[in-house]
């Protein structure tokens, strides 16, 4: 296996910040292609792994899986594309794609699944590293075609902010008939409302805050529900058939769960953390009601996803940054300061 | 509005035991069918209201929802039933008949549902009485058909516990490629085996004991996994499609969830008591699993489950018991001392 030594910003442990290194990439097998990655979305799922904060992270740690690029490369075999073709990555690099999952579009719920970071790359039998580096080696069943119409930097974050909010929108079956509520407008909440709005649902924000009622309008929200006014929550009881709760930390499901119409569902996009949810059973019986949770998307899945976007003219809000600014935009991160992600521009790490 | 006396049994207070009173009925009204009871099935919820155990029951309370009988006469705008039909009246009376939920057959979750006991009866403006009486007056939109094969004593608990897993089981789809758990074999765990098994599912019991395991093969169970057997557990993993969960006390439903196959559903139908469920969202996230509630049926629904039961010759196992012995069967349920259902010859009120 030929393989060359590319840049990367990454860790070697948990209590360490992000910094320079170099890691070893594959050149391209008969079915791989190589890319120059343009810009990288930042994820909270990046911090918790880099910081070891699920208990499994193997170090060195390259986050990112919201990777924009151009097609430098490709091997024999592929078919789909070809040099100078504007490409994306998202959470998944690869999966057994021989189960009933795989069988389905369902990859990311295969058992096997590669993760774009921190899985294990069979070529290598290294960590697989991640988006904060100047190119990344993918099988050509892994990389998606990016629309030509949507700004890039913007594109980055449907790869999985978009793709976690889409797929159960889509499995869930919202159209225009739909009454879809969001909880939290941060990375997923943002592009949740923005793709409900665009498949015609009636769309509304719940947020604790009423500073949050602008902008959530302006992102196509129909309505916001202050979440701590019982008067407003108690007016909403019965009333949506999507939940799509995308709060990244513990928090009271139930004042929403009786929002819920019958045969609604309330869905889990966030990491809840080390600390469970308690769901109170009657109001689900009473309303044949359900929770539910939901990961990413699979590949078929995300690109119906690229292509709405191009349709739909939709990017992600961002803030783009340099590579070096990573540490400071995690810490902004941590405390919600950022509308709605960082992206970070790669050519920072060229120069 | 004509009314006449009729003997019950039933309680005055919460902490009473169960005896026999007079109640009064409502004699039919154009749309009503007058029902001579013949056998009346034993649900824990009646057991739960006479005590008051929810805190909103209103006495008088006399029970009984599981009902068999004769009818005895019918109003003159009553085109569906006539004298001498042998008919059933399960958890519901009326609704509103114009509300979403209505108008789609699930009556059961309309607001305004009036329970066959502890509701309100508009026409007399007293709360509704239970089938643990002579003769019950019921509206004939809420009144059905037994099919003429049955055992009529053992059809009784088709009527709650049998819808009760019926519905569930119709919803999430279950046919002959689904693979069905239940968790509990008491009342209701015992109609879900019956039922899933009929409906063609690989149907699984979920017990903490060995004992149940002949019973439950009986019953039509193709395998029993004892739920403290870690490697039972361990070896059942993403396997179910639809886990009916039957038991009625706080219990753990994470080990459960875990063996639901991606997309699969543990659906609640027992009521948990005061303490609810913590539901760890990780395993819900990785397999876009759910957790539901689902409450009884809705009438045409019920219709269907017993043409369904005269088809495939199905009642529930019971014990068929005089209504003097009511308080002490109370007991017994209590402890789980039934195989499965306890019926009451009402026949045993009129001595």
């Amino acid at each position: 296996m030929n393989t060359k030594q590319v840049k990367a910003y990454g860790t070697e442990a948990a209590e360490n910040a992000l910094e320079q290194m170099n890691i070893k990439r594959r050149e391209a097998t008969p079915s791989d292609v190589e890319i120059d990655i343009l810009y990288c979305g930042v994820c909270h799922s990046d911090l918790h792994f880099a910081r070891n904060d699920w208990g499994f992270s193997v170090y060195p740690v390259v986050p990112g899986h919201e990777i924009v690029g151009k097609v430098a490369r490709v091997g024999e075999g592929v078919s789909k594309f070809k040099p100078g073709d504007i490409v994306a990555v998202g959470c998944l690099v690869d999966s057994c794609r021989t189960c009933d999952n795989c069988k389905k579009d369902l990859e990311q719920y295969c058992g096997e699944w590669v993760g774009t970071y921190g899985g294990h790359d069979k070529h290598l039998d290294l960590p697989t590293f991640g988006g904060y580096s100047e190119t990344i080696t993918v099988d050509q069943d892994f990389v998606l075609t990016v629309p030509d119409n949507l700004d890039l930097a913007g594109v980055a974050p449907v790869l999985c902010a978009g793709i976690t909010t889409w797929s159960p929108l889509r499995h869930w079956n919202v159209d225009p008939d739909s009454k879809v509520a969001v909880v939290g407008l941060g990375g997923l909440g943002h592009m949740a409302i923005k793709l409900a709005h665009a498949l015609g649902a009636e769309t509304t924000l719940f947020s604790r805050s009423p500073n949050k009622i602008d902008d959530a309008k302006k992102l196509g929200a129909d309505a916001v529900i202050i979440s701590t006014d019982e008067a407003q929550m108690e007016a909403a009881q019965n009333k949506f058939d999507l939940i799509i709760d995308t709060v990244p930390y513990e928090h009271d499901l139930n004042p929403y769960i009786s929002t819920l119409n019958t045969d609604g569902t309330l869905v889990l996009v966030g990491y809840l953390g080390p600390l469970d949810p308690i769901v109170h059973s009657v109001p689900m019986i009473m309303g044949r009601r359900s929770v539910a949770g939901s990961l990413i998307g699979g590949i078929a899945e995300t690109q119906e996803l690229l292509d709405f976007c191009g349709k739909h003219n939709i990017t992600s809000d961002i803030e783009v940054i340099d590579i070096q600014y990573i540490n400071e935009a995690y810490e902004r991160m941590l405390k919600s300061d950022v509308h709605y992600r960082f992206v970070i521009d790669m050519r920072s790490l060229k120069g």
